[in-house]
Order: C-alpha cells, then sequence, then structure tokens
C-alpha cells in the first residue's frame, strides 16, 4: 500500500540531519530547550526512517499548532508523583508527549537495572508519536522494553458502531545476537487512519472488513468513513480481526481496551471517549515497562535463543508466491539503513506543509 | 459456533461438584497428592465453567496418558531456581502444567503485593489449561493479573507454510467495581483448532481466513488442514489478522511471537517447533506478572474508572442487528453462574472418553 501511496505523490529525499535540523529550529522557536527539542524531533524522524510516515514529521504541523495555542507547554512540566522501587507515576503535565514519554521509559530502564523489572505509568501526556520508540530504548541496555499508549477515538468495538477506542498501539522489543531484534510495534487496529485516507485520495474502495460505517455495518468506501468520522457521525475503523465475531475482531477489541486499561485506567488519564479529544486538554496516558532478561537466565543464552526462533520461523518454507518471511521489526530495520544512506523520502505535501510552518515562524525549508 | 457444535451432538449435564470430584479421584489414582489433584481439576473445569470447552474436562484423558505414561511427574517437582525481589524463575520439573502454572502466579502475586510488580518465569512445565485460570487468581487480591504460555505449533507465520509459533494465549485480567472484571483471555490464532474440528465434524466448509494448506495458501476446507497437520505435513491455522498483510495478519504472528519471547525465550524452555513436540519432554514455557494498581493510584479510583469505561462501551450505540457490546469476560462469567446453577454440559464423546479413562482405573463416572 505505501507502494501504490508514494506512487500517486510526488517525493523530495532529505537528508536525516538537515530534517532534523529544520524540526529542532521549530520547536526551539516556539520556545522548547534544545534538549527536549532534540527528543522531540528524534522520535518523529524515526517514524519516517522506520517507514512509519503517518507518524513522522507529518504530523510536526499538529504539534507546532498545539504549542502555539499552548495547549502543549514547551518546556517540560512532568514530574514524577508516586515512586517505589520497582514502579513509578508521571504525571505530563501537558508537556510534549516525547519529552515525558522519553522520560518514561529512561525511569522504567533504570528501574529494571536495579530490580529486574520496571513500570512507569503517565498520565496527563500528550501524543507520543510512534510506541516503538520508546521500547527501542531498552535494547540499547539489553532489557526487554515494552511501551504503549491510548489514542483519539478512532475504534468501534466489536457489535458497535462508534469509535470509542483509540488505535491503542502495543510495542515490545527484545534483544538477539546477530539477528536484528525482535521490534513489534503494532496498532491493535486492523489498519490506521492513514490507510484509508490512501485509498481515499486514490479513490479506490477498500477490503471489506476494515471499517464500519454509521450503522455499524462493514463498508468498502473510505471516504465516507473518514468523512463520518471527522464529523463524530458515528463509524470507524475496526479491532484487529475485523467485523463481528467470525474472523475475532473481539481479540483486537479486547486488546485495544487492554492498552486503555494499562495506559488510561492505570494511570487516571483519559479513557476511551476522552482521549485527546478537548485539544486543550489531551490527557493521554502512557505505559512503560523494561524487564531484564538477565534476571532470569544469562544474557547471552536468551540472545542465541532469540537468535535461534527467529531463524526458525525464517528459515521454513515459504508460502506459494512468496519468497521472504520476516521477523518484527526486520522490514524497518532495512529501511533505516536505506534511508540514513540515501535520504528521507517525503510526500509533496508533507513538504508543502512543513514549508508552510517555517514560513510563518522564520525557519527556512532546508532543500 | 458453539450453538452449532451442541446442536450437533447429544450432551449431558452433570453438576460441577459431581465433575470435580471424577477428576480428583482419576489424579488421585494416578500418584497425584490431593491438594495438586484439586488444582488439576479447578482449571480443568473452570474452563467448562466458562464455556472454553476445548480446555476443559475433554483434555482429562490426555493428561490422564501423559501421567500414566510418566511423561508427567504426579508430585510436584518444581523448584525456584533464581529469584530476586520482583522476579523469579522457576523450573516446573515436568510437573502437572496446572500446579506448576499455580505455583508461578501465587509467587507473582505475592511480590506485587510487596514491590508492585511481580513476575515470574516459568521453564520446563506442561500445558497449563486456560491462560486465564492464573490471570483470575490476582482479582482476588485486587491486582492486575496476566498469564500467558506458549504451546505446540500449530500456527503459520505470515508468509510461510508451515505451523512454528503455538496458538500462544495472552490473558490479562484487572479488577472493577460494581462492572464485571476485565478478563481478556485469548488465543492469538484466528481460531482454535477446536473450531475447525467443529466445522470439520459437521462436514461444512469453513470462512477463508482461518487456516493454510500445506501450499501456504488459504483454504475453506476443514478436513485437509486437520489431516496435514496432524500428519506435519505443513498447512496450519493462521494467526490473528489472517493470510497475508492485507488484515494485518502479521501482527496476530507478531503477537503469537511475542508471546514465545516472554514464555520461551525468557525461561529458556522449548520454543517454535520444539513446544511440547516430544511427549516425553514438552519443555512448555510459562509466564505470570501481577501488577497493584494501588501502588500507582487509589484503588479504588481505578476501580471507578474500569467501571466507566466499560460502561461507556457497553452502553454506546449498537450495530444494526446488535443488542449488546461485552466487555471481555462477561459471557464468560454469565456461563459460569448458568453452569453452576444448572449443570455443566458435557458432549457425549467426552462423557465417552472419561467413562474409558474411569473404566481402566476404577473410577466410576458419577452420574
Amino acid at each position: 500500500m505505501r507502494v501504490l501511496a508514494q506512487s500517486a505523490v510526488s517525493q523530495t529525499t532529505i537528508p536525516e540531519e538537515k530534517l532534523k535540523e529544520f524540526c529542532n529550529a521549530v520547536w526551539m522557536k516556539l520556545g522548547v530547550p534544545e534538549k527536549d527539542a532534540r527528543v522531540t524531533t528524534d522520535v518523529l524522524v524515526l517514524a519516517d526512517l522506520r517507514g512509519v510516515d503517518s507518524h513522522g514529521v507529518a504530523r510536526l504541523p499538529r504539534y507546532y499548532a498545539d504549542l502555539k495555542n499552548g495547549w502543549t507547554k514547551p518546556t517540560d512540566q512532568s514530574k514524577i508523583v508516586r515512586e517505589t522501587k520497582a514502579v513509578a507515576m508521571i504525571d505530563g503535565g501537558q508537556s510534549l508527549g516525547q519529552v515525558v514519554g522519553r522520560k518514561g521509559m529512561e525511569l522504567a530502564i533504570r528501574k529494571a537495572k536495579e530490580t529486574a523489572v520496571g513500570i512507569v505509568s503517565v498520565r496527563n501526556s500528550h501524543h507520543y508519536g510512534i510506541a516503538g520508540y520508546y521500547s527501542l530504548m531498552a535494547l540499547e541496555h539489553d532489557l526487554i522494553g515494552v511501551s504503549m499508549t491510548n489514542a483519539a477515538p478512532l475504534v468501534v468495538p466489536t457489535f458497535g458502531r462508534t469509535a470509542i477506542l483509540g488505535t491503542n498501539p502495543i510495542s515490545l522489543t527484545a534483544p538477539a545476537l546477530h539477528e536484528k531484534s525482535f521490534v513489534l510495534d503494532m496498532a491493535t487496529s486492523v489498519v490506521p487512519r492513514g490507510k484509508l485516507e490512501v485509498y481515499d485520495r486514490l479513490k479506490k474502495t477498500m477490503p471489506l472488513g476494515w471499517a464500519v460505517d454509521t450503522t455499524g455495518r462493514g463498508t468498502s468506501d473510505p471516504h465516507t468513513v473518514l468523512d463520518a468520522l471527522s464529523k463524530r457521525l458515528g463509524g470507524g475503523i475496526l479491532p484487529l480481526g475485523g467485523e463481528g465475531e467470525e474472523h475475532s475482531g473481539h481479540k483486537g477489541y479486547g486488546l485495544a481496551l487492554m492498552v486503555d486499561v494499562l495506559c488510561g485506567v492505570l494511570s487516571g488519564s483519559a479513557t476511551g471517549l476522552g482521549v485527546d479529544v478537548d485539544k486543550a486538554k489531551p490527557n493521554v496516558g502512557h505505559f512503560f515497562m523494561a524487564i531484564d532478561p538477565g534476571a532470569f537466565r544469562a544474557l547471552e543464552d536468551f540472545k542465541r535463543d532469540m537468535d535461534r526462533l527467529a531463524r526458525e520461523l525464517k528459515d521454513s518454507p515459504k508460502a506459494q508466491g512468496q519468497n521472504r518471511i520476516y521477523i518484527h521489526g526486520e522490514k524497518s530495520f532495512a529501511k533505516m539503513e536505506k534511508y540514513r544512506r540515501e535520504g528521507i523520502p517525503l510526500a509533496a505535501p508533507v513538504v508543502e506543509s512543513m514549508k508552510k510552518v517555517g514560513g510563518e515562524i522564520g525557519v527556512p525549508w532546508p532543500v
């Protein structure tokens, strides 16, 4: 689908460093300290590098508007409000989600190093970008990393016809030895909204099982779904597993709800319909966990077994017409290498929106 | 589907206590101490009570055979081999999975009460029944409970054509105030093998997206899939999300792999193709975690927000043709009440297989 999307719009390729400089300059013009600007940029650009362009710099204009309107605090207002040896609760103070998120994961990692497991719950935060950024941080310390967040309502529960839950992603990483690390980073919806937008732009019908209309029935018309969602008329994206129970849509719904329990309810943030809906008070909740495999068995053995399991899957016979089986994260690592070498491809509308922001606050587009 | 299955075979209804007495007597005849017999029985009968009949007493003959053949040790051989304040590793010593599992979850609960979170990793265990039994234990202590296990290979990775991973279930529970607790207990495959068996018995074609044949292509013929699986010729059940990537089958595959990382790799048990394949050395791995919500915020507030979120989902508008939205676990709690009142329905072949076992070792079938 990404190929389709890319072939439909013209692209610019920009070196990672240039793109980062531009983003950093935008944040700093808005009063974000350099250190925090760099974190915010890193999260966004990592999404583009890993091919998750829906969560990359395409979102810069939204974060920009939130900062400009005072909905996001430019300086870090977050603080630890409760703490034990193994867990902590952070109030994000409506600061940048990326800054709060990084702080939360750093704390979870510190705790895991001391007590084998650390959990940090975050309330009153903002959209934090890709969940995988934070879980990837754990790999640098040879830890298992977990990152989840709730998000604005887009997903319809099984047998419902109104979006109540977010695309509530789950990310888990685990270090390997010679193989690439395992990096699961998935929305619990069957597809992201961006996929419907691609089909809409191309005026294509989408497969049944991705979304329902305002009556709660499956539809293949992306335009009607997106239009109704934006006007809050009902309908929305389906959870992983699709419509009803035949293909276990209730499981994807259960995973989305699990994420809201761990992110929203555990932290006392907004949940369900309340998440990230009031622009001035998004009150998003996150969940971060780090686990030290070395506390359970020799780290080297753990990593060797990660390799063995990855090879067992990758070396197994391929389905007719397929020539490769992937481990999660592998495609994104390949994209990162390519984009770091050749530059990051950005669709023309993304570049235009960035130029517009730059023009407004006097940060020139670098290419 | 369950209705379909039940209408096709005749049933006996048996009171919970009578069924439990029979099972206990069987285990004890095989040398299992009474305390452990009760645990094993409780796990099996809870599955029947909650409507997960594939994991209920229908499995008694298999556990019986494993004990009789010496593949499962009748007395508990498990021991804690590594322990820190928050985590522990248990070697199951090839004891009954239910006995080891209960011990693991009890330890995780104890740790969560002391340090807010507890994780127990278990290696060298057996099939432990429904994952939900263990996560439900946490609710009695107002904790969030997590239970996962790897399992014998039945699930084909995206783009593959051989079953490498198990149906690897994820269960998470969280306590509510007046509403029923949230009890997610799901295989990460799109359907369990039992569902294919039901379609096969009824000689019905199944929906595309449930399984692939030995070439890795989608098929609607349950018989061929089951036959090839039993002969290890290839093919198998698809992960949640179905075939390929169109409906995000790679996400279900990722969840199944995540479970094997946390259960198999973390514990140093068998993983992938090696799990529960050698009857004499099943070497199954489990993962148990308990989290104390009271360490993050007032427990009462947590539970009240659980209620609010549940009501928000349940009270939201229904899809055309539907009149109810469920929270996970709700249907099973209703079944439990009904079956405790009216007796547990067992299909005739299940009763026959139990009678056969009873006849072999001199335990009369009670009804």
